[in-house]
């Protein structure tokens, strides 16, 4: 062993940018945020987009091991880095870690970057799944739900854009499935004839809502998508609640398809989003039957923690150099 | 009864306007077709509008009958004419007809000018539902459909922007449902992450084209979706291929939806749209389980028709003046 080095966690998705300063223990020192996601780098120029964010900080930790996980490792990313298949726990998600071959090398010859894999999956055959940055999010969250003495099965859902439903179990991720429910959400809303109904209000887990949900999780969501437009024209959904109740008919249709996704009865479900998702999602999923845990959406810098102490241990880092 | 009135025909939708002269045996002697829907009519000026794209038509024909259907008997129309509710017929659908009090009653004093109302359903308590334009047309394919002998029951559907699946019997229409398969298509293309991974080749009734409407069938259609963007990444779905197989994801889940809705083994369904769209979507109806007939898509010229022999005839106009 040798001393601790400074850690750098890096959260790099396609529209934002978060970075964390860790301590010894794996506490955030420092943070910070902003939507320089990869789709918004100028030219690509990733290193330079890199040292703007986080120059200083660099300057600052001579040593530091930069550990990034998200879109930034995928094909659009800085350097494309091959999905890890479930099931897949810490080792072997640290196993797939890449070491970037940086030009700024000279400038902080010390500093080391390394970017985390995605995972693919195919619980269903013909369907082939993958993630790029909520794994490590899981990780983080996988030791919380641990620490409740679970080598149990879990389930943990993201709501968001591109929705992650993961099941895990003793310390692997053993599979995922993906569902489009935010970014539908928002087509919906900013491009279809739906839109021109929806006042400014946001969505909330009010009635409208619970009564999308239920229909939703019926099954027929192309017909029941129409009912938000013919319900307004026949008086039945005030313009108001259109958010709410769209909201409602996607996450119900969500939730409900995921949840016969998996065997035996309603489990408790684990989610890890924002508030206001959560918020949704708790009702949603109480609604269908489910127990509801939320859990503290911050945990990717804990995820990369978990991933740095092992480089900074050794045992990974010598095979892969 | 007086002699034959010149019947001018006018299916006015939201993206585009078709106009028909008909001779007294229904015959189409002309047409014409803009793309004047009422949505692009500058100002809301659906008089001069009309004057334009007909206005030599009515020169010629003193007398003449006009006869409208479509979004133009809508709130965002000419003028507003209410729902017919199911189960409704000629009859009914013509008692609803609502007269235009025309600014150009003087320029064409013979001219009467009379929109057909749409029709309103609510086959599941709770899901209101509306058509307009499509009932002209449904009734149009029901004098095929019965020539045939039936006063049995048929299922016609119009795939499309909103694809409606209507059941008729004994010349009525009994209920109906809406899909938004084709707008859902249509934003996925041009506004997700999908629509990136597309080449320019259209969609085709293929090989994947058909293992989406298996998998669309299957209900999780916010999940399979993403498989577009999975199947890709993981080399199983070339870009080419990634309009078919997302046109039968969608398809997919659509028609088996509506088969789920229909009680009994899978009907005949008369299909009645584009010949695309109905080349699409009678391989989809095929493999879950349907005969399937396609029907003459000019079929709302011949609903109009009806209408206006109705008002020809004198027991409906007399009634309603």
């Amino acid at each position: 062993m040798t001393a601790p080095r400074p850690v750098i966690a890096v959260d790099w998705g396609t529209s934002s940018f978060r970075a964390y300063v860790l301590g010894p223990d794996g506490a955030i020192r420092d943070r910070r945020a902003s939507d320089s996601g990869i789709l918004r780098v100028p030219g690509g120029d990733f290193a330079a987009a890199f040292r703007q964010q986080v120059g200083d900080w660099l300057d600052e930790r001579p040593g530091a091991l930069v550990v990034m996980s998200g879109m930034i490792g995928s094909r659009q990313g800085w350097v494309e880095v091959p999905y890890c298949p479930c099931p897949c726990d810490l080792s072997m998600l640290a196993g797939g870690l890449k070491r970037l071959d940086w030009s700024d090398a000279q400038r902080w010859p010390g500093v080391e970057v390394w970017i985390v894999p995605g995972l693919s999956a195919e619980t269903v055959p013909g369907l082939p799944d993958v993630m790029r940055g909520e794994e490590i999010q899981i990780l983080g969250a996988m030791s919380d739900l641990s620490a409740e003495g679970s080598g149990k099965r879990a389930v943990i859902c993201l709501p968001g854009t591109h929705s992650k439903w993961a099941s895990v179990a003793g310390g692997a991720v053993t599979g995922f499935a993906t569902y489009m429910t935010g970014e539908v959400y928002d087509l919906l809303q900013r491009h279809s004839i739906l839109g021109r109904l929806m006042t400014a209000e946001p969505a909330a887990a009010d009635a409208w809502f619970e009564q999308g949900v239920a229909l939703g999780a019926e099954g027929a969501l192309l017909r029941v998508l129409f009912s938000a437009r013919s319900r307004v024209l026949s008086g039945a959904l005030p313009e108001g609640a259109v958010r709410s109740y769209l909201s409602g008919l996607l996450i119900g249709h969500e939730v409900s398809a995921a949840l016969r996704d998996l065997e035996g009865p309603p489990p408790q479900v684990a989610l890890l989003g924002t508030p206001a998702l959560e918020a949704l999602y708790e009702v949603a999923l109480r609604n269908l039957g489910c127990d509801v845990r939320r859990l503290d959406a911050e945990v990717a810098a804990k995820g990369l923690f978990q991933v740095a102490r092992r480089l900074f241990d050794g045992d990974t880092i010598a095979r892969m150099r």
